[in-house]
């Protein structure tokens, strides 16, 4: 912002600021005319620490320079399965593009683990529509293997509103239903904010989230309530520290593309 | 989430929760065993209010059908001068496109007036790399009139880190630089939470923002210290209702595209 | 906090800020060698707005000048019935000191209505140790008429966690039980800050509460999950402004004395 | 909170629950008419964990059972001296009662450490009137040894709003101003929440403090802008765990007695 063109009001601020600097300020517990002391323009600069650069992905949703990739089409080396996590992930790879989840193998988590993050995962419910409520496209993106983002075909389907897709299942209802139609790619953009935990184990702060749907905010840094539970209600019995992704299989066609991560 | 399909984990706590549940439950000021009592599946499922549907843009960084377009190219109707806001907004329109700054037109702010939100905003500052500093591309975002966020040209470019792009000027740095390529668009996508004032005028919450910098997050629901000055400390002075986004002119050559916003 | 006489921790910041200061400041798009610019002790003096000066109690408990006081000893002017807010309360003052309730007479409520405040109320709970559970000096007192902190004579007397006395009635367990014996007083020292609804009408902000029990802490900025309930989950279903105070009745002897208000 | 005697407002509610109770449910992926299913009174209590019992201070001010006392009168035992702390406090003792500064001794912290907590402490500034501003009764006590809330006698005392008593030094003003006159104590209650870092060091959540300065609310869930600095901007440098709780030493006369803290 430079001062000779900033708009009037800015300016006003700006130019009593500078008329008071220039009157003699006496100090002696007398208190000033106007408070506090003016001040440089170079005192609310601030130089340490120096950001650090990335390079943000060449077309939209690519990953950046500073992502891990998760799957990228190639390979499931990043993820094993929830069955039997010495044993590779179960599920499928079509077209070298996306993952498909197969039916009866168990759901999938990555070998990492992680807290905080910046997550992107893209997925898609090609199911015909035969079923309704739960049963059309069913998944979940569990952050720390604990927390379910819903993964569903919301398309014309309704079902209970903290039960679809953009909702933190059985607890917070997206602020909207952004669902494309049953062929077409979904996006969640995930910024995670894990639960804290005070050195006994009892809760700090818990988790929070917010997400875009395709590019449209559905969770705005939204309150966990807990452990995602089918039934009950949801709160934080157990600390614990970073853990997987895991994504759930729940019988349904859904598939994923395009995951990659960020650790904030 | 299903039942039998669920992970271990979760598959514990739900058995659990199921032999309680066949258990005979006695209460005569005598604490149960356990507790809360178990509950049914349906129990947390939330039915109303049905959430509203929404068309999501066609392509990546298409605007949703809710939002309101601010500017697509097309003409500046949603703009003013900001020197005088009977007049038209005084910046060139190219190619069908973009909108470039004039300089020495003064900034350009909204017709319409805005609290909480979510906007989408596409930029460049396609300068010849000949300064430096806060003279690459310099311009800004102000939500409500207000509070800035930084545009500038920060490739290659050192300035102090509450100044670069993606900062909140004179405020909060950005958690990474994620600067395009001079000759490439940027973009911004924000969630904006609006200041709340008390009845009296007093300060009740801050500011908060959230910024994805060309898909990257750099701001993560930070809270904003009060009003963009260029000189001393930023606080809330002064209540204030919905306001106009304002594009500042700082004598650099910037552009805009691609500009939507959905209230929140 | 005087320079020369700090602690040596701080002194050892103060006199690096100090040297920095005293070395020549250059900055033509040169980051300085450290950040910000040196300041001067006035800058972070705040002047305006005076701070109101009022009168404390002159005693432990007394209302300080500018507390409402809603209930003294000499009458019960400030209250009404809730079975008919037209009518008197028509509870009973005893030895002009304290208020009893009278069994079967139903709840009291303020005249006066309030929003964030700071509440002083004494309670005792004189019953004979024959019931237990919810039964032994069982009455609440609602703030605006809905959200319950709990009294009850919880001395040696077990019910649910969250039906305690300090509790947020069916909601949250108070941190600790700092019950006083029967025939003693006991003080509540509540900051309570009201939920916020947005104009149409969702939950802006859940109420928060913090709770001295005889002087303990036990809420701590506690979220108020919503509407107090007998069955089922809380929430915020509709907004509203200030509203009343209000003392339960329940069908126990439960005495109550000395309450004042700030409003905050 | 019993059925059939609550106030008419919740009655209605609980009333039309149990209507509902009463019906079928039906529920075949057909939305219920109402949400969510009934419940039962037991299922929102929670029976564990039990609530720790504890034993309030006999008298109003009076420590409780599970405070650390940390001054009582008898002796400086928890103390040592800020010059050397392998040296004792050399704070003089008056009257088996209070503990007052001894001008150019330097500041006293005590011997444990401590985070989270409730701190009671009362404190005098019996100077004669003769100076003003912060020369009279100038003290402060730091949590953590780096945030304070400062000490002053501020009765009929104009200074800067963020440096008279009850406020966070530099940093925030207090509510009101509720001091006594100087020759009475006044007592500062504290609900303190210490600052999170994250595992690299960075900042997670700043410091929060509520005071109560003689019963009356003067900083409300306040959050503090960093490390206490006489001259610039507070932040939070570095991390820190828990630390030692400091009174200050400068130059003015100021007693302290009955000071006991809590571990949160």
């Amino acid at each position: 912002m430079k001062f000779k063109k900033v708009s009037s009001y800015f300016l006003l601020v700006v130019l009593f600021s500078t008329t008071i600097a220039m009157a003699q300020h006496t100090f002696v517990n007398t208190p000033p005319e106007v408070s506090p002391m003016p001040m440089k323009p170079e005192m609310t600069e601030i130089w340490q620490p120096e950001v650090a650069v990335i390079t943000p992905g060449k077309n939209v949703n690519d990953a950046p320079s500073d992502a891990i990739i998760l799957f990228d089409g190639k390979n499931l080396d990043q993820w094993v399965s929830q069955k039997d996590i010495t044993k590779p992930a179960p599920w499928k790879i079509v077209d070298k593009e996306y993952m498909e989840v197969v039916d009866g193998s168990g759901g999938i988590q990555t070998k990492m683990q992680f807290g905080d993050c910046q997550l992107h995962v893209e997925w898609s419910a090609p199911d015909a529509v035969v079923d309704g409520g739960q049963w059309r496209g069913n998944s979940g993106v569990f952050l720390q293997n604990r927390y379910e983002l819903q993964v569903l075909d919301s398309y014309n389907n309704r079902t209970y509103s903290n039960g679809q897709a953009g909702s933190i299942y059985k607890d917070v209802p997206p602020l909207v239903n952004a669902m494309k139609a049953p062929l077409e790619w979904n996006m969640y953009d995930v910024i995670y904010t894990a639960p804290r935990f005070k050195a006994d184990g009892r809760l700090d702060a818990p988790a929070r989230i917010t997400v875009l749907h395709n590019g449209v905010l559905v969770q705005n840094n939204t309150t966990i309530s807990g452990l995602t539970l089918y039934i009950g209600l949801h709160n934080y019995p157990l600390s614990h520290g970073d853990d997987v992704i895991a994504l759930q299989e729940h019988g349904c066609k859904t598939q994923f593309r395009n995951i990659w991560i960020r650790r904030l």
